[in-house]
């Protein structure tokens, strides 16, 4: 286990040494989050916490929080009512476009804008505050301590979100959205504002790696039956029009946000955050990736790299 | 191991009183296959075989055949001259779109046909006939036993190939493709007119599930560091624009063809086969579909359900 | 002169006795107005005006409106400045596409809902009511007498309007628009509402083949060097995706509406109206259709077909 | 009429000298031709010739060829069966798109390659060499002398076709071309290659504008029904994903060629041509868009600008 701190403190020294030049997402840029920030934290499913770097240093989930209130709305109407509101394939375009499956008018997966702001829609709630709550409360159960808004991300989110906003009155005329377009909006923007540090949402990932259970406190955030369906998403559709290349080269679930963060599960073993700003045209940490790239590496993570040890054993 | 022979026919007769509706392929429809012929067919890594149902009724590959030469393209030619010709994204379009990447002029994956014609024109050899002895040779290791070409399919497909010639044409002007048209599509219709049953087929898939070591024979059909690869392709692309669907409801590396067949792979585990000729909109075998999403359910194949056993044991 | 008169009524004769089976538009439905109600007028640039069938029954004029407020952004801003705001392409996509140029973010062209949503934002006025005041002013002085808006028709738009505040805030993202949405959608449905009877409607459009000036009342209703420019994009892109095939079969400058109304120009002769609220499938009204093919044949009113008189006397 | 001497050779000097800073099409630039080689010619329909510039200077016809194959085509098969083949609605793409109509299968219109391909698949004769006779004597016909093919521009458009192949093999898959591709392509390829000079060429459109009948010679080239849905083409897609553009700005029928040859019809009036090979993006000579322009205004050209004389006169 002391080899997981030196493995990922010595994949931080290599990814330090590269040369970034990626655009930094402007809410970072206003908040004076240094580009240079780099942090990667491990957890096991058995609760074991390893991290290095700016551990502490606090970034927005943004598109990250997709990933939970896909869950949430699971837990909430079941698989095939879920299914029938929102679908889960891989789109091929951007994760902002403006685009819906043209047989059933469905968003084309949870995963891209149109798909989670869907899914907002799908969160139970006497109101809004009382959705709101439910979101904090879960995500905070993922995380294992209570999490909160960053107030000037909504803010910025809210102000200049006139794609998100054509895509919801599209979702709306074709009858995949319901609800209030502005509460809606309102309550996506609020989860995607949730601040978390690496440690955090490594634990996020750990609590999907346990099967919905925290590790650490023990409380569920999600029941197990959707565990397999938000995973599945995750690696189908979770790194957007490279989701492809991404089960590729490092084969996990995972889920990126334009803050720079990434999340990642190794289903039965590991919950895994990488945190870096500077993004990839794609819109993805770049450092990140590479971060990413030589975990998979290094720990033999690939969901189909099952040969070297257990071939040889069986 | 008999509970795995008793659930095979179990599904089988299942499927069997499903009603079904599809259309069925033309070579098909030709050569006399009934179309509600139906096996299903399980090779653990061990070697052990369970069949069930019309498993000596032989179909042409057809598309699954574009699994095992991008293997031989992998060998060729390693990981990175190939991906540098064809990409790993799935597309949301259909497996015959005459579409490549915009900014690359790559097929999008090799699991369209685009992308396998592409595959097709990295197949090494001194001449056509050697290519095609190479693909013929490996593809037999794979199943166990020498396969041969039906030459009716071959001769179909050739004479109904315009829209494969205008992908190859199209790949031609991007320069995505190299060779002489009509030797690589030549190539390409012999790959997909090889003969197999459903439990050389399931063979094939063991091989793969094995590292690549055809379990029965113990001869090696694929370097296993490309096994992984190959996996990565059939789970992200390999059941055309419902890759997303496949992996949220049965969650296997799989391939399928016109012809009714189904390849699954289940990584240190089994290879599985399902053959049925009536076929879905999308172009898959109906009851295939079926008897996969039984399995997956019963024999607990899901590659992100591992939670039920693993989790509660560590 | 009685020539014409006749010809309208023959036309007229012929199409009440074809079968339609089109969609009637609800604003339709909803007022009451008869499926086969049915009338054509025609306006001379001399001021003669010869008019059959229902000619007192008002319509909206719907999309007909965009030709006349593309003339005052004209007039307001010069034709370079509405250039950059507003393409002149055909698009070959549906009239409500979601869809900007791709290098400019501009709409295609004013015809299609984006490009008239763009051009209501260009309207001078000090406030809303002002911008309004102006719209019916001048498309008063076209018809030559004052117009009023249609409440219900106006209130049915606004309240469902998604599709078209999808493409607001899509617009608002590329910076094509810059009004408030809410506004300019306000003001751009109050413009759909204007309600016409046929002889109007001819009116309209002989004040435009007279360049400018309501040949009846004498008053300028839009200056003469934008005439052009505002016929030429009703050849061009008037008649939505199949202004292509308009152009061939009939060949005049002409703009359709939902609620059944065609407006036709016969540059320096002849203003056209006809109304018929059935629709085609992509949107036009389907005797309106039958009579322009065959006004054009009677009267030679191709703009390409000049030939069997001028040629021979040349 | 000495006045149209003059103003073609004003504009000639203007045009001389603007900086020209396009790519030159490699046919002219293997043969040798001058990028500022330039000319302008203009011939009425009673004959009158005016040219100024480098008038003898010989270029293919390229897509301008289009215009008098697609007149061949409704001359063998009438307009009916023309239309059921190759429709006549712009696109909204590039002239060499793969792209048909979904609904029918048919290519857009008859001045995309598409569209000329399937064009050139109507064209009546024995055999090949026949057909290619048949469409030489006609464009001759045209001209007002025996015009020849190029041999190099037909041996480069031969080898370098692959995309034009893709989009032949695609319209066969569809139904859209019936003959043998290589034929069809052969004839293609033989028409694309026919040498004329400006003068040629203003003759041809003068042939147009005169109803069908070279003005010079008194030869009819096409019959006066058809002259009409030629110059509709031309209108609504002559000038590719510019067209709208063109028909605001200049307004005339018009065919554009890579070589740099632009040709234009004044209905009842003119034919116009100019030569310069430096091609803008969209694939039209910049020199040429630039005299059209500014002879549409100068000799009030532009279709829909009707007023200045005739309204004040009626």
């Amino acid at each position: 286990m002391t080899d997981l701190q030196q493995t990922i403190e010595t994949i931080l020294a290599q990814c330090q040494r590269t040369e970034i030049a990626g655009s930094v997402y402007p809410t970072n840029q206003r908040a004076g989050v240094a580009p240079d920030c780099l942090a990667i934290a491990l957890v096991t499913i058995n609760g074991d916490v390893y991290s290095t770097g700016d551990d502490t240093q606090q970034l927005a989930l943004q598109s990250i929080s997709k990933v939970f209130t896909y869950g949430i709305a699971l837990e909430d109407h079941g698989r095939d009512e879920v299914l029938a509101r929102v679908g889960v394939e891989p789109t091929g375009h951007r994760y902002n476009a403006i685009f819906l499956e043209e047989t059933t008018g469905r968003p084309f997966n949870p995963m891209v804008n149109a798909g989670a702001i869907a899914v907002a829609d799908l969160i139970n709630g006497e109101d809004l505050t009382d959705m709101l709550n439910r979101v904090i409360q879960i995500c905070s159960q993922y995380a294992g301590r209570r999490l909160s808004v960053d107030a000037p991300t909504f803010t910025y989110e809210f102000q200049t979100d006139h794609r998100n906003r054509a895509i919801a009155h599209l979702m709306r005329s074709s009858g995949a959205l319901r609800g209030r377009i502005d509460d809606v909006l309102h309550l996506y923007y609020q989860q995607c504002s949730l601040l978390v540090n690496a440690v955090d949402l490594a634990h996020m990932g750990a609590t999907l790696a346990n099967g919905g259970v925290n590790p650490t406190t023990g409380a569920r955030a999600l029941s197990k039956e959707y565990v397999r369906d938000v995973l599945s998403v995750m690696y189908s559709c979770g790194m957007y029009d490279s989701s492809g290349e991404w089960a590729y080269r490092v084969g996990l679930p995972a889920k990126s946000g334009v803050s720079g963060g990434i999340l990642g599960v190794v289903p039965g073993r590991l919950g895994i955050a990488t945190f870096s700003p500077p993004l990839s045209k794609v819109g993805h940490s770049i450092r990140g990736l590479q971060a990413f790239e030589a975990l998979s590496q290094v720990l033999n993570l690939h969901v189909f790299d099952v040969f070297p040890a257990q071939v040889a054993s069986e």
